[in-house]
């Protein structure tokens, strides 16, 4: 397409602190939603109820019209769950769709400067704003269970007992959130200290600065007592995959110029 | 005091969907979310916006006026965050504290069984609802400034530049959020499958079924340009800990034992 496609700003969605770190690009947005392994939806209950409340759960981003749509255009967030949970019913019960907030966050590393007001986390976080809906076409809803399998580990779905029965498929529903706006937000680099602290020997003399990269380990697959196989390659080698790449991103985030905005 | 302390149940934080995975009690739930680098926190922002939103925080639980009290006792949630920051805009213009959920999770193992539907995680979730209101008390908002930094890395209040100056003071803000309720969820364990599949031979034949643990690993620490010293040990025994703790944690949760309502 040539050119890069935003989000609108709009005042709910638009980042006013930091305001270099924040990106409003299908694409960065649109992959850390999908490198969440769980997403937080916040939605309001009712009338009587004042407080949101927000549920962990299980989604990616994706096209069922256009399946080969990459990571930077327009796409539905597809969320997994139970058949008569809350929100589903809301959503159910909703004409123009339930609106929601859909949230991802990451911490790549932990940023000890020398005094805690300068402190910070290298981290990838995003946010989506939409309305949910139950998807009802049965050819969509097996397409985002499979999308969503995948995602907790890469050919999961083909490597298991599918298609789902006619019990699995009533009991699970998909929702799709029609996408209104979204923002991330995306701190690397290393420590970012006022100069009347860096100046200050006595504080520069005992005070230890720098980055502590952290990411998340998958371990060993331990079988289950029924099992009867041998660890299975997509199993093996997504594993190995991903303990490369989060340490990889996580390592690589310290070593970001920081830019000017922060260069104290 | 020879009793355990739980949450109110209450529409809005009661579950429904696998119960005997819940819990009330505040010792586990008020744990979750200390134990959390990154809490969800979700807001409405306003009657113009038909959206909930939800912003990444740091933050703890504690007592001022009772600083020993432990985890299983009637705690505060207590929130870090920039003074002109629209959640605190709302907090400081609302009467009775704005009212917001608190969201903790995290994911032990990822829980990999014969058919998509029965796959899961072994997680830790928590919610609390509640009313935040900003810290006006000089003398609390220092203390909590010190709980939440030693949250990060512990001993680094002491091992920094402190006290905050008055600028430093005047551009954080701490939140208190007087809770109303909460509640917990957690799944450890192995696979539970249904008989229509473990006793399909061509089934439990082709497909592999155990669980991933997963966890949170911290690398070795990066130091600044700037930085003039050794890793303090402060620094070097945290990152340890954590480590050793973390993995022994998702390794330990796999080998637990399903309740009866999940051995099919």
């Amino acid at each position: 397409m040539g050119r890069k496609l935003t989000y609108p700003k709009r005042s709910s969605n638009t980042v006013n602190r930091y305001k270099h770190r924040a990106t409003y690009d299908l694409g960065p947005i649109h992959s850390i939603i999908n490198d969440s392994k769980v997403l937080n939806v916040s939605f309001n209950p009712g009338a009587e109820d004042p407080f949101p409340t927000i549920l962990p759960m299980i989604g990616q981003m994706g096209s069922f019209d256009y399946p080969s749509a990459s990571l930077d255009e327009p796409l539905g967030c597809y969320l997994h769950g139970y058949v008569s949970s809350r929100i589903m019913n809301l959503a159910r019960t909703s004409a123009q769709g339930l609106p929601i907030c859909v949230a991802a966050s990451r911490v790549d590393g932990l940023v000890l400067s020398l005094t805690p007001n300068s402190h910070s986390y290298n981290y990838r976080s995003a946010i989506l704003h939409g309305y949910a809906q139950l998807v009802t076409d049965e050819q969509e809803k097996l397409w985002a269970m499979k999308l969503i399998t995948n995602s907790v580990v890469a050919d999961r779905w083909d490597n298991s007992r599918v298609p789902p029965d006619r019990a699995e498929m009533s009991s699970t529903v998909i929702l799709k959130v029609r996408v209104v706006d979204g923002s991330g937000k995306i701190r690397d680099g290393g420590v970012s200290d006022e100069r009347k602290d860096t100046e200050n020997e006595e504080v520069t003399g005992r005070v230890w600065t720098g980055v502590v990269p952290v990411w998340e380990t998958y371990g060993e697959p331990v079988p289950s007592v029924g099992n009867e196989m041998a660890v299975p390659e997509h199993i093996s080698s997504f594993v190995a995959k991903k303990n490369t790449q989060n340490r990889a991103l996580a390592e690589k985030a310290v070593s970001v110029a920081l830019p000017l905005e922060e260069q104290h």
